[in-house]
C-alpha cells in the first residue's frame, strides 16, 4: 500500500451529480435551481463539471432542460463544463448550448448494452464514431465512459481483458480519457487491482478514470485502490446525489464529500473546499424528496447541528 | 497495495452488534430478542461475539439484562462470547452468567476518558490493572480496546507514538490483543498507516485488531490499509448498528455485512456466511426505530424486493 508516497498527489475530481446525479432523482429540478447547484459546486473549486445530458426529453424528462442549464450556468476559467451525448442531435444541441467537452457511454457488456439502450457494443462504437469525429473537428473534447466494467446484472462477471480491449478502442476513437465505470455498484478492491493491471497495456493510467458507486461500501476502498496504481481522476456526485441508499434501486454513486475528505487525510490535492461542496449538497437536498446519502455530508449536517 | 496478495488469508470478525450497537440504539431491545439475535450471529459463522456490558444500568439502561442474556444464547463449540467489563463487580456478574472473555477500555485521550467515564488514563489503568489480573486468574482471557487512537473530540489529534505506548502497555496489563479504535470515525487510511506502523514497534500486528466506525464513509478503505499491514482482526457490527447515519450523533460502525463483501471480494476467509449476517440483521432491525445503514444490508434487502 502506498498512501504516504500519495501526498502531495495532485487528483482531477469530476463532479456528476447535476448530470448522473439528478438524473437519478425522481423529483423534478428547475432549471433555476440547478443553475445554481452547478454554480455552489464551482464555486467550491470543482474544475470538472457534467452539467446535464442531451438526451431526448421522452427517456430522461429531468434533462429536458439540458440546454437552459448549460446557457445559464456561470462559467469559470478554467472551469470545464461537460454534458453526456447519446448522438449527432445531442451533440449540435449541446455545442449550440456552448459545452465543452462531451461524455459518451459504451458498456463492457453486450447484453447490458442491448437492454439499457437497445444497440449492442458494436452498433455503439459505430454510432459514437459519427459523433466523436464531428465533435473532434468542432474542437469538442470527447470523454468515453466504459459502463459494466466490474460485472453486468445480466451476464455477471466482465473478463478484464474486454475491458482493456474496449478501453483502449475508445481512445482510438478519439476519447481523451476512458472511464471505467462500475455502474451497479458491486466493485472490490480486488477487482479494480484485476481490471486496471489489464487495462494499463492498452490504455496509459493517465488516461485512465475511475466512476464508482457506493452502493456496498467499498466505494473509498476501490479509490485507494485506483490511486496506488496511479489512477489520478475520480468521479463523484455531491452528496451522494443519484444515490439514496433507502430508496429502492439507489444507485449510491460515490460522494464527492466522502473522496474528498479521505483525499485531504491523504495529503492528496484536489483543489476542492468540502464546506463548499457540503453547502452546494444542502441546496440541492431541499429541493429533494429525500435526504442525501454521502456519509460525511450527513456527519457535517450534524455537527452543524 | 496487497489485495492479490491477500487472497486465502484468514481473518477473524468479531460482531459487536449486540453490545457497541444495541448501547447506541435508543429502542430497548427485550432480552429474548437479544439471544435470538446472538443465536443468528453465531448460526451465520461469527466466531467472536461481544454479547453485552455488565455495566451499571442506571448508566446503561440497554444493558440491564446483560446476565439475563449471557445465560440465555446458546453456546456454540469454538464460538468465544465476550462482554464489556468496567470493574472488579462487572467481572463478577459477568463470570457468573459464564462469559468467556472480557473487554476492557481506555482512551489514548486523557480528555476523552474523563469526560466519559470520569477518571484519566492513569487511574483506567490502576483500576483494569486489578480487573485484568482477576480475570486472568480464573481463566477469563481479556481484550483491550484503546479508544480515540485516531483523534479525539476534545483534544483533536493523538500522537500515534502515545497511541503506542498505551498500547504496549494493555498487553503488559494482560490483554491478549490491543483493540485499536477510532471511536469518533474520523480515521482514514493515512492514519491508519501511521498508528499500525507506530504500534507495531511494541505490539505485534496478530496482536492488535481494528475497530473501525464507517462515520465518514472511509470504513473499508481502513480495512483494506489495515490488512495490507498485516491486521488479521477487525470488529464490526451487523448492519451497522448502533449507527444511524440519518440520526443525530451517530456512532456509525462499520457493518459486518460490508466488510465480509470486500473480504470476500478479495479472497480471504473470515468464514462467515452473508445471507445469515442479513437474516440477523433483519430480525434485529424489525425491532428498531429506524432502517440499519449498512451499504450491502440495504443493497440485499432491495434484491429480496
Amino acid at each position: 500500500m502506498t498512501p504516504r508516497a500519495l501526498s502531495g498527489v495532485e487528483v482531477r475530481v469530476v463532479e456528476v451529480g447535476p448530470r448522473d446525479g439528478l438524473q437519478n432523482e425522481r423529483a423534478q429540478i428547475a432549471p433555476a435551481d440547478k443553475i445554481a447547484f452547478v454554480n455552489a459546486l464551482s464555486a467550491a473549486g470543482l474544475r470538472a463539471i457534467e452539467v446535464a445530458a442531451f438526451v431526448s426529453p421522452r427517456w430522461v424528462p429531468q434533462m429536458a432542460d439540458a440546454a437552459a442549464v448549460a446557457r445559464g450556468i456561470e462559467r469559470r476559467t478554467g472551469t470545464t463544463y461537460s454534458a453526456l451525448v447519446p448522438n449527432l442531435v445531442g451533440l449540435r444541441r449541446a455545442r449550440e448550448a456552448g459545452i465543452d467537452e462531451i461524455a459518451i457511454v459504451v458498456a463492457a457488456s453486450g447484453t447490458f448494452s442491448r437492454r439499457n439502450i437497445n444497440r449492442g457494443i458494436e452498433e455503439s462504437f459505430a454510432a459514437y464514431r459519427l459523433v466523436a469525429e464531428a465533435a473532434l473537428t468542432e474542437g469538442i473534447r470527447v470523454r468515453g465512459y466504459l459502463s459494466t466494467c466490474f460485472g453486468c446484472p445480466y451476464e455477471g462477471d466482465v473478463p478484464p481483458a474486454r475491458v482493456a480491449r474496449l478501453a483502449e478502442r475508445l481512445i482510438e476513437l478519439g476519447a481523451f480519457e476512458v472511464v471505467l465505470s462500475d455502474t451497479i455498484g458491486i466493485a472490490h478492491p480486488g477487482q479494480v487491482q484485476s481490471v486496471l493491471e489489464a487495462v494499463r497495456s492498452s490504455v496509459p493510467v493517465d488516461r485512465t478514470a475511475l466512476h464508482l458507486h457506493d452502493t456496498r461500501g467499498t466505494g473509498l476502498a476501490n479509490v485507494l485502490m485506483g490511486l496506488s496504481l496511479g489512477v489520478r481522476t475520480f468521479d463523484s456526485s455531491a452528496g451522494g446525489l443519484g444515490g439514496c441508499p433507502y430508496a429502492p434501486g439507489a444507485a449510491g454513486n460515490l460522494a464527492t464529500e466522502d473522496l474528498v475528505y479521505m483525499l485531504e487525510g491523504l495529503g492528496v490535492s484536489a483543489g476542492i473546499d468540502l464546506a463548499g461542496v457540503v453547502a452546494a449538497s444542502r441546496f440541492i437536498e431541499s429541493r429533494l424528496d429525500h435526504a442525501l446519502p454521502s456519509r460525511v455530508y450527513r456527519a457535517e449536517r450534524r455537527g452543524q447541528g
